[in-house]
């Protein structure tokens, strides 16, 4: 009954139709993207009026339970524990010819229960992460292009390995083709969240740290470019940002380490004033970058 | 006699004609924008190569003693020491007529000394502090517009006030239009000096520290516009910013401090998975860098 009821979900699947869960900024961009690509999207959001919006302008309306086997990608767009706790209620509706992937910004938490859900219903999950956002959340910021050219991180299922992972990952590059993303990187869920600790998180820690010097009351007609930059993602969604440094604490916290520890050594050779000292530490971090670049180049 | 000389020096003034030492970034920039606003500019740098270049596309030739007399404005765009050395050794050829300013990033080790001596000179000059630049250094990288719209900040001798130090500043504002400064800021010194500390020196910093973690090296792949932000200035010259630092050693320890600690808050809070304590930070910086956006606005 269970392979009848399968293959029944398989006999559903519309090609190229594309189920969206959470229409914030990157749920939001990607259905704009896939429906300006010409495919069809259903869309599911908490609040209805943001649901609704989306119907008249991206959506061809709401994804419903109904929808759900007619998907060929899934994409699971909210934050961690809202991702893991949709896939487990609606992991039976899946067809085992679709793909479910979810966009958030740790993979650990989400992926462990996510890959064990689907092995139990016979579908695919694959965790995405989309290198790209801005500083602003929500639908009304969300635009077809927000992808072109970024990178996508994916994290395959383990049992999943040699020519059929990279089938799988084409597939998936095909079926988001119309995000334009850059290039594709395959990783692993732990490695995902030890880097993303340090070129995200500790990014928008760093930012939100920086503005609460008092000396920022006086700064009117002294902010450089360099201000601007190091401040940018000061600003952020706080309940979200909460919920993915909680989920990779242990990876954060040492990058939060590691930064205080430089930021000692330089406010120490200040304190002795030892200029061959400073030089060495901004020469240092300066080499450092300048490699960062030239590989980034390549 | 001394007043004969002076009265010399004043009658050799050339209207509109403009002394540059230093041919780096911005002493180049600044370079570049006078001529191109129709001003005569002389130019010294200790690299003859760069001098000849300049010569062929920018300047009218060597700022020689014989010519210091006849500049109207002067700018001194090198390292803190050397623009006080400068002066002290061609305060007797500037005339009275003439301003003087530099560029320096610091003002308390600029601006003393520069006081003392033009006022024993019987001379005028301005610490200045254009608020603009990049991550690059040296005449190769200067350019007429780098100054475009970028704020100004000067501090006169504290002895001129009231009227005649609101003439000062607009008589350099109208010597320098052709660079498109958008804004002037009167301050003092010391008020620069603990300001620059944070917005511009600490950012430094920060950055040059963040790149010093050992995950920089796996980051293929991962990086999205928050850590290309966060690092931009990462990459500087080491002998310039460690004089600039050295010369705000008390400020910038502060500052480095202060974000120390309050990095330390967010790290307490993850290691002790204290979500309300987390989100309780970032919505402090999160309201911080909203109510400054809105301030900046204005």
């Amino acid at each position: 009954m269970a392979n009848t009821e399968a293959q029944d979900r398989t006999s559903q699947v519309v090609a190229g139709r594309v189920g969206v869960v959470g229409l914030g900024l990157i749920g939001g961009s990607i259905a704009r993207a896939m429906a300006r690509g010409g495919h069809e999207v259903y869309a599911f959001d908490l609040n209805e009026d943001i649901e609704s919006f989306a119907a008249i302008e991206t959506t061809s309306g709401t994804l419903t339970d109904k929808l759900v086997p007619t998907c060929e990608l899934i994409v699971l767009a909210c934050y961690p524990k809202a991702c893991v706790d949709w896939l487990r209620g609606h992991a039976a509706l899946v067809s085992p010819d679709a793909i479910v992937i979810d966009t958030g910004g740790v993979k650990r938490s989400i992926c462990e229960p996510c890959f064990a859900i689907a092995r139990e219903a016979g579908i695919t999950f694959v965790g995405c992460h989309p290198m790209a956002g801005t500083q602003f959340s929500g639908y009304a910021h969300s635009r077809a292009n927000m992808f072109a050219g970024a990178p996508m991180v994916v994290c395959p299922p383990p049992e999943i390995r040699g020519v059929e992972c990279l089938a799988l990952v084409d597939r998936l590059e095909g079926l988001l083709a119309p995000c334009g993303f850059d290039k594709f990187t395959v990783t692993t869920p732990d490695r995902h969240d030890e880097v993303i600790a340090y070129t995200s998180q500790l990014a928008h820690v760093v930012s939100n740290a920086y503005v609460k010097s008092p000396t920022l009351a006086l700064r009117q007609g002294f902010a450089a470019g360099s201000y601007r930059d190091l401040t940018r993602v000061a600003r952020l969604n706080p309940t979200m940002w909460c919920e993915l440094f909680l989920d990779d604490a242990d990876n954060l916290s040492k990058e939060i380490g590691t930064i205080i520890d430089s930021l000692t050594q330089y406010k120490e050779a200040l304190d002795a004033h030892d200029g061959e000292r400073l030089i060495e530490l901004l020469a240092e971090g300066d080499r450092i970058k300048r490699a960062d670049e030239k590989e980034a180049e390549v």
